[in-house]
């Protein structure tokens, strides 16, 4: 009666290379840019931040790239993850869709971040470096490369913004279990926490400002290297495994989606899950809808503009042309914080211009609401993030239901949702609300946008 | 360099039957008494609080016990679990021992309570039951619970430890998620609970009160029944999945334990990982080391009595021969609340009293520095119950260390600290102690306990 069919792959069958879009798009990528001259940024500009086999990736047009042994190694500890047929939530809505789900939230830290904290550590290691600096705002990034840095030996700085550090006390002991050091962001430590504090000394931080401080920490000492958990080439590139593998699990349930659905906040799950299925429709295969969904009150790319902008509030990175509200932008509350970035990965951005994938925005209400049905047919509670995904999915296998026809849905669960009870716990008393931001405050930040001549 | 062998079976070969340790134990178990008469019960006497099936298998002595396909097809959702080889952890602790562990974390609710949660929900569904009365402590019970009430469309009621309802929200949250029911116990809902509140208006409660209001609730109901989460044959049964599915995977790793060493709170856990393999023992087969561990704050198995007990304070249930600190005895505060109960499970109990399997007391101190470093090597953070069994796990490594010798060792981990945060906080801060028990205390529960005559 009740039955969940799981796609596992055998070990063997795991990808052995991640899967790179750029060399299947039409068009090259815009060049990233130097914050100061605003000409093309050579490699070597970034050697202070990443390690030289990162910075490769980052610049790089080959197809496949090689996934060291090591690391191979270590994502089979929980990887191929499973692809779920969700027969139960198909019965459940009724509906004559065929839908499956990726569950990510098998890994050690609960999300997919691990996929590429994993090779950022071993390549950091492998180069000599001593320390890695990050930032994080739901502490799902934090955690994945403080696991990465206990298995590689490597010290872990972590940059958190102030409101998480203060409201999420047991991610910070989830990351001070695996031995890393964790900062309430905006800090004394930096001058852009300097900077920050003394304008603003009550700040509760932003994602923006830990990466400022994060990236001036890398900068400024040798041994140290920098880490993003998204919106990078070479980010999006080690997440291609959960596409990759995918494909192979469709393959073996003899089905193939027509809609692949994930959330996106800097872009690194969607890109993850959706570019594969996009190389193989570029190179003649099936096409598939891809549809991005991202928070109504941080809608990068329903409201923002496709523009060359910072990555951080400071202004130390690199200018990257993407959809953008504006680094001076800051979104209302909401729980999905790993949705909440002024920006979006460079390469989904270039996805939706070129028409190759559609956003949606939903508000964090319909999406709880749609997190709950999901749970209690399928039994696993989706992070506030992946529900955006979940909201979706269950709107399009109605809308089967409605046209009388079967369509094959996969979402993206990028995590589960043990860190964020709260959100759940706040929905269910009904004191969670749908806040929408000013007007007037994007439009501020949009004007804000530098000029990239 | 670091890596994790993991030894996953096709879904397959998963067991499509529990294993029944009774039918191959040297004697028979001694009989469940009626608290009234002290006679052996007889099978109809369970009616009002289990279903005919599960009646049925609490008192079977049948070898093998067939899975329902509707079951199968749910633990097949998350099953087999993987076993691992520790790499890492060994590396770590530069022992020549061969160290396995057998992970429950990955299942929905994190630990390996659903895999009696899911058979118990069904048949109670089968029988026509509208409601399942329990009781939780930590809250792993519960959440399974309200996952397989989800499952099977039953309404879930939770006599929660007032204490865990107030000091675990997020606990709450989730099994409210899943649509069940929490009532603070002990609770005005019950006779049992305005008892107590009559005497000890300030009482924070006890899993043996919360028992005995959830079995209240169920004997006055004929809609409803009652489910237990450990201490039971039949639950013990329904964990076996884990040993049997760990048998095939050795057989995979070709490899065999010498010893296995699961925690033991009501001592489901540890039955079901370890009696598949003193059943291959007793048969004829290699013999294993079994070893249970316990909290030195609740020493069930090394410092109770081998003696008739009830289950619970209001002294509702049935009595049984098991050991036991008595019913009136309340452990000080540690965080295993998995492990906070008085009694053991009859079978485990009888195994130990036979000499099939030895115990071990260990502090909590000691349970979660193991637990540390387990977490560092190998990136899963054990909830605090399972660090008892990686205390023991790291402990003979090392002796194997000392002694030049390479042993294979199995660590059942039960599951994960997602919800134990606070505990790992706490410890990390150097607030988490090493509280006893009044002897006195244990003195006064042991002879207050009832004889059998």
């Amino acid at each position: 009666m009740n039955e969940t069919l799981k796609f596992l792959l055998d070990d063997a069958a795991m990808p052995r290379a991640w899967y790179n879009l750029v060399a299947d798009l039409p068009v090259a990528p815009p060049p990233v840019l130097h914050p100061g001259t605003r000409a093309p940024l050579a490699p070597s500009e970034l050697e202070p931040l990443f390690p030289r086999a990162v910075i490769e990736q980052e610049m790089s047009a080959e197809r496949y790239i090689d996934i060291p042994e090591p690391v191979q190694a270590i994502y089979r500890q929980w990887r191929p993850s499973p692809l779920h047929r969700a027969r139960r939530l198909e019965r459940a809505l009724d509906t004559p869709a065929r839908i499956y789900y990726k569950y990510e939230g098998v890994s050690p830290c609960g999300s997919h971040k691990p996929n590429t904290a994993i090779p950022q550590a071993f390549y950091s290691k492998q180069e000599g470096v001593k320390r890695i600096a990050t930032e994080t705002g739901a502490g799902q990034w934090g955690s994945s490369l403080a696991l990465a840095g206990a298995f590689f030996g490597l010290e872990i700085e972590v940059f958190m913004v102030k409101v998480s550090y203060q409201q999420k006390p047991y991610r910070r002991a989830y990351m001070e279990s695996f031995g890393a050091r964790c900062i309430a962001s905006p800090s004394m430590e930096t001058a852009a926490g300097r900077g920050i504090l003394a304008q603003h000394p009550d700040s509760t931080g932003s994602l923006g400002i830990a990466i400022s401080e994060a990236v001036e920490r890398a900068a400024q000492n040798a041994d140290t290297k920098y880490a993003l958990g998204s919106v990078l080439n070479h980010v999006l590139l080690h997440q291609t495994v959960i596409g990759l593998e995918a494909i192979r699990q469709f393959d073996r349930a003899n089905d193939y989606p027509e809609i692949v659905i994930a959330c996106t906040g800097g872009g690194s799950n969607f890109g993850g899950l959706v570019f594969p299925f996009l190389g193989s429709q570029l190179r003649g295969g099936p096409r598939v809808r891809a549809i991005a969904v991202e928070p109504a009150n941080c809608p990068t790319l329903t409201q923002g503009r496709y523009a060359y902008d910072f990555g951080d509030t400071a202004h130390l990175t690199p200018l990257m042309k993407m959809h953008t509200l504006g680094s001076g932008f800051i979104p209302p509350g909401f729980h999905a914080g790993g949705l909440r970035y002024h920006g979006m990965a460079p390469l989904v951005s270039l996805v939706v211009d070129l028409g190759l994938a559609e956003a949606r925005a939903c508000h964090q209400r319909e999406c709880f609401e749609a997190g709950l049905t999901f749970a209690r047919a399928e039994g696993i509670l989706p992070a506030p993030e992946s529900n955006h995904a979940v909201r979706v999915g269950i709107d399009e296998a109605l809308k089967c239901k409605a046209e009388g026809r079967s369509r094959s849905i996969l979402i993206g669960l990028s995590g589960h949702a043990d860190f964020d009870m709260q959100a759940y716990s706040d929905y269910q008393a009904g004191v969670l609300h749908d806040h929408t931001y000013e007007l007037a405050d994007l439009e501020r930040a949009l004007a804000a946008l530098p000029s990239a001549e």
